[in-house]
């Protein structure tokens, strides 16, 4: 059933989980299921180009942020070119060795206009963005994670991890996940699109790094509770070596509510061949919350990636059922 | 008195000098006086931003091209972003203090496309550029000087400096500047342009090591004195600490002449202000080459630069007038 007015989305996360959200949720935009579409993203990252920048300037990691932008750009020439651009990484021997031309674009950017939703908004202007790119908070932070078992001979110990990169690929069982500083400001504009919005989508995406901190932050975490907007949570295709070894699909939603008990679902969705021996356990979980699982086959076959347009007919099939 | 039909313009230059004649052609570009607008700009600098890029990538130094297209950009929102976004040097204290957004992006673009010319149109096409800008040659290339004098108790001694920022920065006076290599491949795009414009616009600029070395490249030498556009060259304000030392305008000229005998001139623009004891030896100059001299004001009151305004009436003039 098409609706008669198309509808405003959020999607939260980052990294390739959210850059597969947004090339998804593109589709409902260009086909106008979604007029408003907006990004929320994680800004946690110590790693990489984005760890460099953050180190040297203060500022945001932009690495998720140039993600997400990217996942916005039309399939034209113009949006495929400039998706490249900004993706493309400097190879050399030098001191421009793994930065990525977006990070710096989005940084000198900051650095010339000191507004973090102003610049980001210049650049989505620039590659002709079907959407809009927003930092979960505007301000730095770290993930910290309490971790059990880092040192097999002691596999009750709980170490505290911290960073994002350590928390991803970290040995031993993670047990939460919180951030430092434990309350940052969320980004207005993000808290005023998850209030307006009739979808929001949380995750794929590292589970603990990229997708539950959103959860962590206050000001997001109300508006998810206030918003009349419905919260579909995509779940992950696999455990991730590291942050969710031996996770199943109904691990990986329990660690979601035990972060944020209260938090109130419309629908879950899992790839069907992700299911495996979790099945019952993941349709009772989900009945208990009041939510509806929703099974189909989003990923791409023989891989543990989201296939975009499976990805879109799953967003279009709970919309259009709603 | 107008013209019927709009003609095209090519610029030749480098550095502060090019931005203020495509500044001023631009204003000619915006009154339909000029219809196509096409810079082609000195690639041999070694200093700076363009200088480590140049360093680490083995590419063209991006400095000059980036500064010729913030030009180039338009006077609304847009292009006055833009402009300032690309211009942007990075400050902080690490690996990318001095690096300057534009160099970076140009940079970007030619690791990823592979071709120079490409990738400097899809920046144009970006910035919403109003005009095109290209490279006089598509290899790197250093400038050396024979410079009398370096050391003053040897006042005749020869010294060749090798290098823009040391050629721009010589103490001693120069008599003459070559390219190493000595005959780098022209851009054949540049060279196309010469061909078919009605105007080429030579200087301001640093004349050593940003206006001469067009004519030493045998390519863009050679289409010079093919085409059948009319040669405009705008002298330098004053004389520039370093390579011109003591230099009044008909040096300048007589400079120029020293590298390319065979130069065919049309007019040569001349600030009245900079004019001084210099008057007659330059009228003289300029008529023994069959040429014009237009003497106007064109510098911004007690400024050494040129005034973009003043400077396009001006051109504006000469166009009119021909």
């Amino acid at each position: 059933m098409a609706r008669d007015t198309a509808q405003a989305a959020v999607a939260l996360g980052g990294g390739h989980g959210l850059f597969a959200t947004l090339s998804a949720l593109r589709r409902l935009h260009d086909d106008l299921t979604i007029d408003e579409l907006t990004a929320v993203v994680t800004v946690a990252d110590n790693g990489g180009s984005s760890g460099r920048l953050r180190g040297e300037f203060g500022v945001l990691p932009p690495g998720d942020l140039r993600m997400a932008l990217a996942a916005l750009c039309g399939d034209d020439e113009w949006g495929r070119t400039w998706a490249d651009v900004i993706q493309h990484r400097f190879a050399g021997q030098g001191e421009m060795n793994g930065h990525v031309i977006g990070n710096l674009l989005i940084v000198g950017l900051w650095e010339l206009m000191g507004d973090h939703v102003r610049a980001l908004d210049w650049v989505g202007r620039l590659l002709g963005a079907h959407g809009r790119v927003l930092p979960m908070a505007t301000t730095p932070m770290d993930i910290t994670a309490r971790v059990r078992g880092v040192d097999p001979a002691a596999p009750d110990a709980v170490t505290l991890v911290r960073g994002q990169v350590e928390v991803a690929t970290t040995e031993g069982r993670i047990d939460s996940v919180a951030l430092v500083p434990e309350d940052p400001q969320a980004c207005p504009e993000a808290v005023d699109a998850i209030l307006a919005a009739e979808w929001v989508v949380l995750g794929p995406g590292s589970w603990f790094s990229s997708v539950i901190p959103h959860l962590m932050v206050p000001g997001l975490r109300r508006a998810l509770a206030e918003t009349q907007g419905r919260l579909v949570v995509v779940l992950n295709l696999e455990a991730q070596a590291g942050e969710t070894t031996g996770f199943g699909p109904a691990d990986h939603l329990a660690a979601l509510f035990e972060h944020a008990p209260d938090l109130t679902v419309h629908a879950v969705l899992v790839d069907s061949s992700a299911l495996a021996n979790d099945h019952a356990r993941l349709e009772k979980d989900v009945a208990d919350r009041g939510a509806r699982l929703v099974v189909a086959d989003i990923a791409v076959p023989g891989e543990p990636r989201h296939d975009p347009d499976r990805l879109a007919e799953a967003f279009r099939r709970i919309v259009d059922e709603a």
